[in-house]
């Protein structure tokens, strides 16, 4: 029987599964053993402190280490790192960071949660660099928030475009500073493609943050108040965030002998166990499975975490219990702007080789003729042939999280996208529409599926026209005046009927409108004319967004 | 092979009908009868358009008669009824209402969406009643629009409270109306049950709805200015809202010998085929298959007509398309508050004698110590032995749509109360919590059904203290001061585990807090130290929302 259970780490995995081990047993002896002087505090909030969105610190802390202990009856010892593990002797060094004294502590056995640490390479200049920060706990949120409050900084970089970059871009921008974001990669937010990255870029320069892609910091010179980038170009900050992604905390694990994967990650079984059988790992300090892919991942993110913890407690008492993978699903307000995904993104599954259809609509939140209505781009990405969703992404004003959530469900569900389409969702007009966009991307992708309708993407169309392909813009002329695709000869939808004579029939037709809606429609008509048709998916709008 | 189809009704089953099946083929001669003026308007937003929330008259029409014509090449027949059908020669008489002409035409198809009309009922002095209005189209907007514009109404009385008369109670308040909500149950909004109901109860009388329950309309007098009750109260007003709910259109139906259910649906099969093969029906005027229940039932949606519309089409023109059956996922915005349902209530499980478990949770709509976060009732209802989900309800000021949607969507995944715990929600401050309010609610259930947790009812447990039963309060004793459980001891929490000895072993303890976490913390501590304990689902919340 378990009777001493040693945790490290004492946040979200580590935490919750003290909690639940002592809800499933008032006997086990429970040691939450915590490096830093917070134990349970709300990583994922702050960004939002430093932006005084939320405006009481302590709002921060969800528990104390005092009220936890008695509520848990908890040996909490925080400001206490777990130095090295003995898994012969089941014992590992514990070092009080106060008094600097390091004892032994036993266990039956260990759960690490001991979560990730923030990447910082060896770029010249950074240990000169005196207003480089990070951001994982609270004393770099009071680090970063006691420089923004004293120094009243004007100018800030963010080096990287993941989360807590866009987020902490986004608060230092409320807070009055100008951001300049800098990243790497041709987009920011991975989980999602370029095309609905590019709807977060305009967004963002709309909001005055100064986007910088496909650059890197080469040096950082006068002390950090100047940024080289990798192209030579230089930027005055008066601080700079990095975050550029986090790498497990995995050194404990690694000297204890416990197996790491490619990336680092801990590598554990379904039951969250170690390569040590009583030793159990969760969190961002583990491999996962990837939900959709089977592949190997490391998904850092408080939900899993969160799961994790209380599976590995389940477990660690005796049951069986499987923790079935990571869907990643993500999200983030962006400004006025929220953007979600779950699943497999095209970038995985190209790299996977798995082949893949995509649909872009661009439903509204709720019935166009309730106020408040706004358009949501959304994404689904499936298997042509069986229907399998592999994964969404979606951003707007309102109303994301839900579709992102609902086809998340979906998935869990291992429902197909013909069965999106017979979802009931909640309707009423300020909520949704008859036709829930979700409904509505399942019905786009099932007449994919069926052949009833054939598409391009944004990223072919160019090259078609130039090659001499026709496409046909379906939607009326002033709409044009907004933009349009170069190339593109104009029919407006209404007209098509009685144009056809004028339509070649031994080439494939294009057609393209708005969204996507009327082109579809177009598309209709003419392949139930015997025309050979393709639809512009997404529209104007999806195309623009790139190329717009 | 199809080649002519007539479609009776051109709103939500009709329209949608007739645009799928040009979509099908260019070649059908596609013929929509419609009685009234309009078609595809937006029933929906009758209510908010009277309330002049939606203040363009234009906005409600989401096609007009010649918009709709020329997209999808339609011959529609408005202010056209259709008399009578011969499913013999398949023909029908259709009725020119403004030249009083009656004319044959034949189909090959018919497709039948007739819809539903307000149930009137014959009250004494209803005749004479010259302010007596009911909703379901356009000209019944208008009219109780000119009424409340010209008039300037004081004082309304609306009589029945399902979805159409709570939106009109909220938007005539809108109006400045004093407004009294008369019904005949115990509750308004059928589809959740008592105790969500009574939240709704209390919301409507803060916001000055004068509410009057278990009464009905015995009398009309002087011309409606008076509406004396069934208890023989007396009510003054200046205008009367009928909306008790609605009938399915089937005088056609009868008379044309198709099959009607018991309530007076028209019955179909799964590919919404009338007892006459060539006739298919739709919408509010058919009988549908519940989907959790398996039993008939009507559900005057417009989702599922929509739905209906859809598959009729399809199978019109050749496919064999299934409909699944009704959820009756349904919403309304209440004021400040959103409430949303899916699936089986209690009511209708009792009815059906269906054994089931309920929990009752209190969760926040996004992370606590971000701004605004708002608390939501979230009950869900399953069954204890397999898990099954049988239904959900939510109220709440805000993320109660996305709770339903996902709950709707995990029905539809076949998904039990476990794998709500593995849902991979989006979580990010502003949107949830890192274990979503669906994980939870999944947590609370699964515990049951693992037989972790054992639960009494808010309306059990007055009886179980009356006949002497021990019931603890766990919260602190501040908070007992907004009110408590009649007969409850106070012992906080954190004092329990030095508490235990003054406890009696040798009966059921039972355990109350504010929202049942609590409580099912001491009753882990409680059962894990050998007691038999219950916790008092929902806590004080969902206690104090019908007794409070
Ligand atoms: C700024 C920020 C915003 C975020 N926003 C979101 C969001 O919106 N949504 C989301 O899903 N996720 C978000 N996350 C990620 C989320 O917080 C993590 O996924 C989650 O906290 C991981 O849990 P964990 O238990 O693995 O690690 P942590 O919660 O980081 O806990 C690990 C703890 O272990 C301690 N520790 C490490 N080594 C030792 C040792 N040897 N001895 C003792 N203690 C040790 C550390 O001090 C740390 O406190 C955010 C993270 C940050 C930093
Ligand atoms: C005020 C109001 C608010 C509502 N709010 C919501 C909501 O928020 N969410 C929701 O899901 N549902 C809502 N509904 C219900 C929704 O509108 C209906 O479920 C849906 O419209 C049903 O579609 P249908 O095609 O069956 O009938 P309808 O849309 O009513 O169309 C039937 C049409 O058939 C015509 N017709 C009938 N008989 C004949 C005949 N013999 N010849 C020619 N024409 C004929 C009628 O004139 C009518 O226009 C609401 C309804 C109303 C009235
Ligand atoms: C605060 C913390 C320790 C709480 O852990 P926890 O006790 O497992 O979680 P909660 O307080 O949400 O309670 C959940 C438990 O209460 C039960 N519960 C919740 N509401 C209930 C109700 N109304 N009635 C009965 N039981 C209820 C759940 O079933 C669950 O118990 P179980 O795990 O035994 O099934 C942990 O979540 C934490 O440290 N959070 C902060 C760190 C973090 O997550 N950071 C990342 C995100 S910012
Ligand atoms: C207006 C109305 C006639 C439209 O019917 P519809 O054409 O079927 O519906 P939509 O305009 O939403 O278009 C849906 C079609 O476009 C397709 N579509 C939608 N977005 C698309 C996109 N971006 N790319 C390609 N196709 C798209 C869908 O697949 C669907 O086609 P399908 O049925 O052939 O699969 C009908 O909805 C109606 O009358 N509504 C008002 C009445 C009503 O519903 N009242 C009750 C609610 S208030």
């Amino acid at each position: 029987m378990t009777k001493k259970i040693l945790i490290v780490g004492g946040v979200a995995g580590g935490a919750t599964a003290a909690a639940r081990l002592r809800r499933i047993s008032e006997d086990v002896e429970i040691i939450l053993v915590e490096r830093g002087e917070h134990i349970s505090f709300a990583n994922c909030g702050l960004p939002y402190y430093i932006g005084e969105k939320i405006k009481d610190r302590s709002k921060l802390l969800v528990q104390t280490v005092n009220g936890m202990s008695e509520r848990f009856n908890l040996d909490i010892r925080n400001l206490s790192e777990v130095t090295t593990i003995n898994p012969d002797t089941k014992h590992v060094t514990i070092k009080n960071l106060q008094t600097g004294q390091s004892y032994e502590e036993s266990y039956d056995k260990l759960l690490l949660s001991p979560g990730a640490k923030p990447i910082v390479p060896p770029i010249p200049g950074l240990a000169e660099n005196k207003t480089l920060f990070t951001l994982r706990n609270i004393p770099d949120t009071d680090k970063i928030k006691a420089y923004v409050d004293e120094h009243n900084p004007k100018r800030a970089v963010v080096v990287g475009g993941g989360f807590i970059g866009i987020e902490m871009a986004e608060n230092l921008v409320e807070r009055g500073l100008h951001v300049t974001l800098i990243e790497m990669a041709n987009q920011i937010m991975a989980p999602i493609d370029i095309e609905m990255a590019s709807i977060l870029h305009t967004h963002l320069q709309q909001k005055g943050v100064e986007l910088i892609l496909e650059n890197g910091v080469k040096q950082f010179k006068q002390q950090g108040k100047i940024i080289v980038l990798a192209d030579g170009r230089e930027i005055e900050t008066n601080m700079t965030l990095l975050s550029i992604g986090v790498r497990p905390e995995n050194e404990l694990a690694k000297t204890a002998g416990l197996k790491l994967g490619e990336r680092g990650g801990i590598i554990v079984n379904e039951y969250l166990q170690t390569s040590n059988q009583d030793i159990y790992a969760v969190g961002d300090a583990v491999e996962v499975v990837d939900y959709i892919s089977g592949t190997k991942a490391m998904i850092p993110l408080a939900g899993p975490a969160n799961r994790q913890g209380r599976i590995a407690a389940n477990n660690m008492m005796g049951k069986r219990e499987t923790y079935q993978g990571t869907l990643g699903t993500s999200i983030a307000k962006v400004f006025d702007l929220t953007v979600a995904a779950t699943g497999n993104n095209e970038k995985i599954l190209n790299r996977l080789d798995v082949p893949y259809e995509v649909v872009h609509i661009h439903p509204s939140s709720h019935a166009g003729y309730y106020p408040n209505a706004a358009p949501i781009a959304l994404k689904l990405i499936f298997n042509k042939e069986t229907g399998k969703i592999y994964g969404a992404q979606a951003i707007g004003m309102d109303g994301v999280d839900k579709r992102i959530d609902v086809i998340a469900t979906a998935i869990k569900g291992n429902l197909t996208v013909e069965d999106l389409t017979n979802l009931e969702l909640s309707y009423a007009p300020p909520f949704s529409s008859a036709k829930d966009p979700v409904n509505m991307a399942g019905y786009v992708a099932a007449n994919i599926k069926e052949g009833e309708l054939e598409q391009v993407q944004w990223h072919e169309i160019d090259d078609i026209v130039t090659e001499g392909g026709l496409l046909i813009d379906v939607r009326e002329p002033m709409e044009r005046e907004f933009g349009f695709i170069k190339g593109s000869k104009n029919i407006p939808l209404n007209a098509l009927r009685n144009q056809l004579e004028q339509i070649p029939r031994d080439e494939t037709i294009y057609v393209s409108c708005q969204v996507g809606l009327r082109g579809y429609l177009a598309s209709r008509i003419l392949k139930n004319n015997g025309f050979k048709v393709k639809n512009v998916d997404g529209g104007w709008k999806t195309y623009s967004s790139v190329f717009g």
